[in-house]
């Protein structure tokens, strides 16, 4: 219950001060206020629940200690350094094997910074709170053991079988930057109930075959995929996967053409049908928790605005924030805006003409924070007065849809010069026959061709200024690539045969095509807006795989090796022979035993073939076959596991891309997406203002800047300036337009289900339960 | 232009009439407009466009003759027979080998079937609308070549490469019965455009890993893959299906750790990444094209509507539609219904309590017309007085929630016994060690379930009565695996070898535990509506099978056999030695031989091999080897339509659940599904007045039927009769429900539409440009 913390939260916290305690510090009183508005404006940001908010200043002091990128970042080296220091652990990667001694003392000395840091949580949360927050509960017992084993090992000074050093990535999991990685994984958990319903129905078909096929095939003795009913089993959950499949069948329709019905049956069911189902099932819960999640956390902003806000009014104007105190809450909200930015803010907030910002204005804070502000120019490019042609060679890349043909030729141009290039590399590698190819002379089509895009790009940089050419990511891409290619010229030139690689690089230029068609660059720009997103996913998958590649190294270290497994089907496969026919010398080389777990990069890569899941059972069957039958297990329960993620990213994948086209297609009218664009205009006189402002409270940074306004606004002899407020569009703002009809509901059920929490014994316009030690504090601040 | 045709319409048709023509004709100007009406409600249900509607006598003729299931069947038949001839043509199924002559004189017969049968369609549709209706011209240009073909191998009494065979299909599309397959073929074209974008994106990325992978890999001699630039192509192209994947990667893998780099990134954008886009695209396009047919649909049957209400109404009573009039309709439109249904048909159309249905009510003549009416009984069973435990056992899987322990106990204990014997079975299954399961003596336990099936299965016919009991498809289920197991048990006890297999199905008795949990009770039910849509999609890609099997068979008919392919790298995959190792005879099989284009059946099954994709390179490399490297080409186009097809199939199955889930979702509060049903109440004097009705026009079949029920209430005392309509819920009722604010937006905008296109030249409520000619011909109805 939150009503103990507040309980405490009142009565220590010299901050707020019981009404008249002190009424001296007022000046600091509202700084305090500032501070706690700021960081209830961070916890809606980061979506953190409020009953971690720190209750006193103790609590604060090591709030602040802990939340700030210094902390964050020692945080995230510590996980990292004990997540790499499986690299040195034996079995370790040859080349970086380090005593047990070095790397355990590396281990307890990461374990104690640890410690450290969870101490100052525990500070900051409280000791009632830090042991009710699970995940903070999990980390401290899996540091207790970590503990304890980096001891042992230090005083056996010999590694046991140490498989909790799969928990490890909880470390990584619990960092601060990691917060997209833990919501994936609340994701997945989320989405497993019905993904374990529809498994079961998998495995439970899986079963009735095995039973079936036994009876049928096993009385054929020259198949060994049916011989027992374990056997049976485990080919058709590989069949499953298809990785077996001519194979499985082949023995049995050799004997009779008709069995292949039971095998088309068996595939038609359960991989087209019941696995699709899979991919449906999770697509539809994948969908209904983002909504879900988009609901909440925008509620959850609202809930810190409201919060923020109680702190900021006072019992005078309790209609509105004024100025002053949005501007220190902002002090501490982002401290690096500067002034100007602040003031714009706080007008781009403020819809009515009064000096206050209501409540109702105050909703839309995170969405106007993030914008950037530039003084509005009224000519874009020095060149915009030169006749249309050479305008049109020096922007380059803008297109407008009606030109004279030679403009359209202009335009063209570097795209036709890409494809031509495109297709003579094409040609030129296709004429190759292997061999060294950089024993010869420079092509001159290589040198033609670069000179070209050399001078497209001095063109580019010219027209454009160097700074807003490259804030186009297809122009830095353009940059980029033209770079490798002249160093790669170079690298011809002098014969620098370690640097070939980037002559290789050359038809990445290709990728320049892709312009040309708008749904290629809708493809792409979706794709970048994925990255973030992605990139979370797939560190997701990494925490899977290093746990898994853990438990593969303690278990399978060194178990396969060329020649083994020469009890299992798959021998051929690890086989590696020197022949001598005639007088050749032939090598028979399976290659397979290098798909193992002897150090965490060879089981990350024997990992990645097991995803990939083609021939994963070779994998499987050379493992088990120098082990226990029950390896097996590690290699199903690893194929479910990755099974559900994939799954899961593919829904996601699907996901975005069908409301990105679900968008389009709604607004179809809005051409260009530019962005969240917002225009304000500031008078002289209001500048002159808030220079007084700061003036009285001595803030000499701050009024150079603003003065820097009025010079220029006095020498242009102008009485305004517009201002042009500019931030790159979010899936938020996406889902805002998307859901806005509902979103009201959401609010009106919201702020019913608040009423009826607290009977009406407040007057204030949006009660909540947690605001009422603020209005006590309020009260304190009205004596001001 | 529709104008013309109306045009000839209106001067070539005696059924309609120039105006005061033929007024002596009056009842049979009256039957023909029933008749006409008839035929639009047919073709606004069927989807055929209104402009293939018979213009004149010999025309409707002509139409009827076309249009009624015994020429529906001899079309099918016909187009069967065709396909089928392919099983006895060279190359041939050995068991089913015909001479030449027999099957190209077969050949001719049944394309003089289809001569006939296109002349009929010419003769209904004219022959401007026939030459402009594509798919008919199509066909007709596809028998000419199949006709000159036929003759030439009759004449030459030879077969010659006749790959024109595959268009034979066009025959089986065309057919009445295959409307499903046409739509299945719509889509998947619809859906290329943006298909074919991605796929380009897919291929461009795979030629540039090409290059690269050339560049980076060819100066590696022990490495295969990467040998010339076709290699690189092929191999990535193979690796794009994981088909080759460990394999690919290991001989670089071996020389360099840090190659897999190369690998994993193609694999994340190409496999990971693109693949999972154009499955987004296809779902997006196929969710869209869904909504845009069911738009299309509906204002299509709308139209339909009102071209009938428009023949059926007088100028005297320009309001509605009489029963009079209703029931001439019915009788053809649907010839078997009774006279009490037709009656029920128009009350539960007519909402208002006027004689005659308005335009209003008649829009929803498709949803009520396939009511199934019955007299609602007061009791339900004949036990329903039983007390309540017994009542539950003869009902058994009825399902309430809260129940005495008893109650519950007996609700339980089928699906327990499932259970335990489903775990006696697999521990049973477990034990046995191969060799032949049947010469044993009959298990105890076998005979033990077998008798608690047979006792549950009884007292649940007797409890429901057979009838009853056997509508549910559950219970059809029990009966049919209890059967099953009988005969087994038969075939055990009497040892009749030959029905061992009977046996062996007895696992699927499991499948009944299924019925336990809503989640599954809703994806098999879910399964059961799809089916006949899954069907139809299965056999649009038999369809795709037979076209590219039988240019399989004419191009790779016989190039491999056993110990082929001995040039290739897959030539262990062909292989076929008896060693003799010591004394025994080892026997070294590769089996991919069997996977060959030797006649149809084996085509089929070779086809299904590469759409599951994994080995299919093996099956490919062995064609090629022994024959050119353009037969490369056959299997990726194979790959590229199959993966086309699949992933509509699974944009089909994720947009059906998702529906069904969305639509669940929003619709929580409605319990349980029964369909839709409806209740009308009949009172006597209403029978008796229909009883007049049909006594003036002297059916004595229909007014028998209705005197039954005239008695029925007398014999109870009745003074009305309640009646229910049933039918099961169609995709067509959950997307109204779902679509419902859009639908009217719909009509409106069509409404709005066709205002535009027809200025307000007649007075009628619903004015419809192609409606002119029917207003001519209600004139002369006024006469009457």
């Amino acid at each position: 219950d939150g009503g103990s913390y507040d309980a405490v939260h009142d009565a220590s916290s010299p901050a707020a001060g019981d009404c008249c305690a002190q009424q001296s510090s007022a000046q600091h009183n509202w700084e305090m206020n500032y501070q706690e508005a700021a960081i209830y404006l961070q916890e809606g940001e980061n979506n953190d629940k409020f009953f971690t908010h720190p209750k006193n200043a103790k609590a604060l002091a090591a709030y602040l200690f802990a939340h700030n990128h210094l902390f964050y970042l020692m945080e995230l080296s510590t996980a990292l350094l004990l997540l790499l220091l499986s690299l040195c652990e034996a079995p370790a990667v040859p080349m970086l094997r380090l005593g047990i001694y070095v790397h355990a003392t590396l281990e307890l000395f990461a374990l104690i910074v640890v410690v450290f840091e969870l101490s100052m949580k525990m500070r900051w949360l409280g000791f009632h709170t830090f042991i009710r927050h699970k995940r903070t509960m999990v980390k401290t017992c899996v540091l207790f053991v970590q503990f304890i084993e980096a001891i042992v090992v230090l005083v056996r000074q010999t590694s046991h079988v140490r498989i909790t050093r799969a928990l490890r990535c909880i470390f990584l999991v619990d960092c601060r930057y990691c917060g997209a990685v833990r919501r994936n994984l609340r994701q997945i958990f989320q989405s497993l109930p019905p993904f374990i319903d529809i498994l079961l129905l998998l495995l439970f078909f899986m079963v009735i075959f095995a039973i079936l096929g036994f009876y049928l095939f096993s009385p054929n003795h020259s198949d060994p995929y049916f011989s027992t009913l374990e056997n049976s089993l485990v080919n058709l959950f590989v069949l499953l996967t298809t990785s077996n499949f001519p194979d499985v069948m082949m023995p049995s329709y050799a004997r009779n053409p008709w069995s292949c019905v039971f095998f088309i049956v068996y595939l038609s069911i359960e991989l087209y049908f019941i696995m699709n189902l899979l991919l449906a099932v999770v697509f539809d819960t994948f969908n209904d928790i983002e909504k879900r999640k988009f609901k909440s956390l925008l509620l959850h902003k609202r809930a810190a605005i409201q919060h923020a806000y109680r702190l900021l009014i006072t019992k005078q104007r309790p209609t509105g924030v004024s100025f002053k105190h949005f501007e220190g809450l902002l002090r501490f909200y982002k401290p690096r805006m500067c002034a100007r930015e602040r003031y714009l803010t706080f007008k781009a907030l403020n819809q009515s003409n009064t000096p206050l910002v209501s409540l109702k204005d105050f909703y839309n804070f995170y969405e106007v924070v993030g914008l950037k502000w530039k003084a509005k120019r009224n000519r874009e490019h020095w060149f915009d007065d030169l006749p249309r042609t050479a305008f049109l060679i020096f922007k380059g890349n803008v297109r407008k849809t009606m030109f004279s043909d030679l403009s359209m030729f202009l335009l063209y141009f570097p795209d036709t010069v890409v494809a031509v290039n495109g297709i003579w590399i094409l040609v030129e590698t296709f004429m190759l026959q292997g061999g060294n190819f950089f024993s010869r002379n420079v092509p001159w089509s290589y040198i033609v061709f670069l000179t070209i895009y050399g001078v497209e790009l001095l063109l580019k940089t010219t027209g454009l200024g160097p700074v807003e050419y490259l804030s186009s990511g297809w122009n830095l891409f353009d940059f980029a690539v033209t770079l490798f290619a002249f160093l790669g010229l170079l690298a011809l030139a002098f014969n620098m045969e370690p640097f070939y690689f980037i002559v290789v690089l050359r038809p990445l230029q290709l990728l320049r095509l892709f312009k040309l068609k708008k749904r290629y660059r809708n493809v792409l720009d979706t794709m970048f807006e994925l990255f973030p997103r992605m990139a979370s996913l797939g560190l997701t998958l990494l925490i899977f795989y290093y746990c898994f590649a853990i438990v593969g190294m303690e278990f399978f270290a060194g178990v396969v090796y060329p020649n083994c497994c020469n009890t299992s089907t798959v021998a051929d496969s690890y086989r590696w022979v020197n022949h001598t026919v005639g007088n050749k010398t032939v090598v028979e080389e399976g290659y397979y035993y290098l798909n193992n777990f002897d150090n965490i990069l060879n089981s990350f890569v024997t990992l990645f073939e097991l995803t990939v899941v083609n021939d994963w059972y070779i994998i499987m069957e050379g493992v088990t076959s120098q082990t226990t039958h029950w390896s097996r297990l590690y290699f199903m329960i690893f194929y479910i596991v990755t099974m559900v993620v994939m799954t899961i990213i593919v829904a996601f994948i699907l996901d975005a891309f069908v409301f990105r086209m679900n968008y389009t297609r709604k607004n179809q009218d809005s051409e260009e997406d530019n962005g969240i664009v917002l225009e304000k205009e500031i008078s002289k006189e209001e500048v002159i203002g808030i220079i007084e402002l700061y003036k009285r409270s001595s803030a000499a940074t701050e009024t150079s800047q603003l003065q820097k306004i009025v010079l220029q606004m006095d020498k242009y002899g102008q009485m305004s300036t517009l201002f042009l407020g500019r931030r790159s569009r979010t899936k938020s703002d996406l889902s805002m337009k998307m859901y806005e009809e509902e979103i009201q509901e959401w609010y009106e059920e919201h702020a019913r289900k608040e009423e009826s929490q607290t009977p009406s014994q407040e007057s204030a316009p949006a009660s909540n339960s947690s605001l009422k030690p603020l209005s006590l504090r309020q009260r304190s601040q009205t004596v001001i």
